[in-house]
């Protein structure tokens, strides 16, 4: 899902003070929908299985960004246990990122960032084979989100870059090496892998 | 934990292949010990509950680190879900700080920082009261550890700072507003919350 940071700007609105209820989500921890077919927000997915943290991630901008922001990718430990056997995602796979703001030198904290109480946005990534597959929602509350369309460039993008089944397993730091492993990354997508291209001769 | 990061320096050693196991650890996910008396690893902390991650931090220098590093924090299900209705820890609480190297642009993301696939650091903070309370343990395997000696300079410093029994919730995003809320930050502790000092006059 990390792909339309850019979107999630648009998307984004400060939701404090939602925080996640006592018990461990696991059975039943896929998808819920509204009577309008809204996605519901995952209530517990702060409980659920952390993938990874970025900062100041882009897929389109080298230039320094006003403002630092985490990323924090969540996703359903049902999911989570199927990749682990498999190497890719089943039906049913939930991931949520959500972004915070980066805070500076704060409290005993001299440099570096730490993340804000605020949450900036919140993006889910659906794969719900009866809704015919991946689909991305982007949550301007806490509570339901409509789809984006298929026009949208996070499809296209997460098509084009996304080395397992259109996700970006390439940053998962313990998801990477069972894909490999599982030989679930189509060659096209090895590519993916390969160290950037060396700076230009002089 | 988060204090002794210069600590994790020396006990870094990288641990690349460690992978969680399939079961979510939930009932009985206390410490455990070795024979002589050593701190296992945790086997499946990166399925347990994610506090945050942050990047760069130093608790003893403002200039820019060599190499940028995250660190991320987990903590036992049973002690989270103690803490979501006490605002404290319970004895028996295990919280696990592992730091990654902060990697540059790759794959699609052209800024930014994503983490590496190898882990540079584990570090362990565990409450027993069996064992005169909160103890340190710096892992230079991915197996067993003895603890730091109570004159490590983490101990004082997380007892100077951390706003909650001697843990840093003042970086916990979703943590710090359950403390505020139940009350559990001494009034010398809350001055751990004001914003930085303002620079120095010209």
């Amino acid at each position: 899902m990390l792909p339309s940071l850019l979107l999630l700007l648009l998307f984004a609105a400060p939701h404090p003070g939602k925080e996640p209820a006592a018990k461990t989500a696991d059975a039943g921890d896929g998808p819920t929908y509204t009577e309008s077919g809204e996605l519901r927000l995952p209530e517990k997915y702060r409980e659920w299985i952390f993938l990874t943290s970025g900062i100041d991630m882009s897929y389109s901008s080298t230039a320094d960004p006003a403002h630092s922001v985490f990323d924090n990718v969540f996703v359903n430990p049902n999911a989570y246990r199927s990749f682990l056997s498999t190497g890719t995602w089943p039906d049913k796979t939930v991931m949520v990122l959500e972004t915070r703001a980066a805070e500076g030198a704060a409290s005993i904290n001299k440099r570096g960032h730490t993340q804000s109480p605020g949450i900036t946005g919140l993006e889910v990534h659906v794969k719900d084979n009866s809704k015919g597959g991946w689909a991305f929602y982007g949550f301007s509350n806490p509570v339901s989100a409509a789809p984006f369309p298929r026009t949208a460039p996070c499809y296209t993008c997460h098509q084009q870059h996304g080395i397992v089944d259109t996700t970006f397993v390439q940053f998962y730091p313990t998801l990477l090496g069972i894909a490999k492993e599982k030989k679930t990354i189509s060659p096209e997508m090895l590519k993916e892998l390969a160290p950037p291209a060396p700076a230009e001769a002089k």
